[in-house]
């Protein structure tokens, strides 16, 4: 009997872009049959989805509205290992009624901890410190740092990272704060969190500042000139530890020229950033030579396990749409 | 009556290596006359400390037998602003009468939070990956880490400092482990870390490692290539997150040219150092150069707080002896 249920059930899914082994072996487990190779745009453009039940890509793979009206009715949802959907026409889908699922969760306990990482390698200056090193210098003397605890940290946004980020600054000593229109009041509540009604009370209060929102037209350049210049400098407890910024969610959200002119002035006293407005970055960006500059390109989620995870999340989110189920990871579910 | 009291009790106290100013405010508020300048060793072994109630050091003058020799009976102790008193023969001042204090905890947060900054540094490649940024490479591909929640954290030590490390680590989601043979078992218990009989099954436990000893006999080169090989690389939830060591603590404990052979077999995955056997550094030291490795250069207490702290603490020490009490520092209390 469950030979023939699991036949009757065999769904057709094609990986474009990759996935983890332990996933595809999850998806297999089940009974379906995974064609994992890539899909050049020509051959989807003809209709090669035709013959599938799913597809999952990660961001190599477009899915433009010719794509998917080139589509059969046997494509039921199409899955994105990763967070952002800006790959894929969710509405041309949605319009066709295929739901789009993404794994918003998989990479989160990663960004955590890089933006914990970028954090304390600013204030102790890790990367100047290891070049003096490796240059054969002992700059003892020049590397004078500052402590989180005791500090002020204000959190621009306040999801599921930036809540992890606060625990975490919280176990280190600092003062967590907050700002998010979006966030319903009982959930900063019970993390110990002073949230604030303007983004710039946020920053007229907090020597450390980590972003955690999504780039949107309201959030583009939200870190100007200005409100870097609001930030106090002094902590709480008297010490002079100077501003301090850093952002692991989406590069645009900082004005990056004024950023450095912050930098250049002495206004901020340190940038660590994950993320950058344009990426890759141009070979000469002035920024990336700043002695109190130090960034990563873009590896929030580059982590063992948080690739396994979205692998495992986005396979479980296909196969609940496959069963005839709501996945609660639909991104065009309003649409719909 | 207050002042003639305070006239009384009045000490002369030598500032010889610098001192934080709240610090020397405190002292003088209380009423004692500071000389905050430099004493040459000559003038030293000429009786320059006759004059003096008190004298406090950092790591620069030295108070050799011959010193105290010198002293006068006036001397009533000798404070180091700092915990390593090998600048100070504490012997002699016993015999004198004198006791030594210092002050070990004003360093305590500094070194914790440098710690949790090299362990993330590490496993996030941060020090590489901005070198990267900086020659205008975007290597986002090749900067894959893994995260420490998960993972196993092995403490060697486990004092103030490796207790902070542990609670940090348990917030970011570390089993922490640890190994100490001089601490008390009600101390371990209640900081849920699993205390370890010997080394070597801390390091059978462990991907990764963190030292918080003394440097003696007992544990100089006690991380070693055959405990190194013991790591297992292969975190309990199915991570091949490698193996990966941290050491704030003092040099001499690591063999470091067993650490460069495993970091060049890929025993060790990762390793970061703030303290060296020999200090500072061979410019040409080809440890610094490999590309798994990142340091500092001895940097653990090198924050304002630390040096704010020290100050008060010893200026504390020294009035706590100055007013008959007994000081809870002092370094030399069961040879006097």
């Amino acid at each position: 009997m469950r030979l023939i249920q699991s036949a009757q059930n065999m769904a057709r899914i094609a990986i474009a872009d990759g996935m983890a082994p332990a996933a595809i072996e999850l998806l297999e487990n089940a009974g379906h049959e995974v064609v994992n190779e890539p899909i050049s745009s020509d051959e989807l453009l003809k209709g090669a989805l035709s013959d599938f039940d799913a597809i999952v890509v990660r961001s190599a793979t477009k899915l433009p509205a010719e794509v998917i009206a080139a589509t059969s009715d046997r494509l039921k949802v199409i899955g994105r290992a990763g967070v952002g959907v800006d790959n894929i026409d969710i509405k041309a889908a949605a319009k066709a009624g295929i739901p789009v699922v993404n794994a918003p969760r998989a990479s989160t306990q990663s960004v955590i901890e890089l933006t914990i990482g970028h954090l304390l390698a600013s204030l102790r200056h890790l990367p100047r410190a290891n070049r003096g090193l490796r240059e054969g210098k002992w700059q003892k003397k020049t590397m004078g740092g500052t402590e989180l605890s005791g500090k002020t940290l204000g959190l621009i946004g306040f999801g599921r990272i930036a809540q992890g980020v606060g625990a975490i600054a919280q176990a280190m000593g600092m003062e967590v704060h907050a700002f998010d229109p979006y966030l319903p009041v009982k959930i900063a509540k019970s993390q110990n969190t002073k949230m604030h009604k303007t983004v710039d009370t946020l920053f007229k209060n907090c020597t450390h500042i980590s972003i955690h929102c999504n780039l949107t037209d309201e959030t583009h350049h939200l870190v100007n000139g200005e409100r870097m210049a609001m930030m106090p400098g002094r902590s709480r407890d008297g010490i002079n530890c100077g501003n301090h910024i850093v952002n692991c969610a989406r590069g645009g959200i900082i004005d990056e020229i004024a950023l450095l002119h912050s930098l250049e002035n002495g206004i901020i006293s340190s940038a660590a950033l994950d993320v950058f407005e344009f990426e890759p970055i141009d070979p000469d960006y002035v920024l990336l030579q700043h002695d109190n500059f130090h960034g990563t390109p873009h590896i929030g989620a580059a982590t063992l396990e948080a690739q396994s995870r979205v692998g495992k999340d986005i396979a479980n989110a296909i196969m609940t749409v496959l069963n005839g189920d709501k996945c609660e990871t639909t991104v065009n579910r309003d649409l719909l």
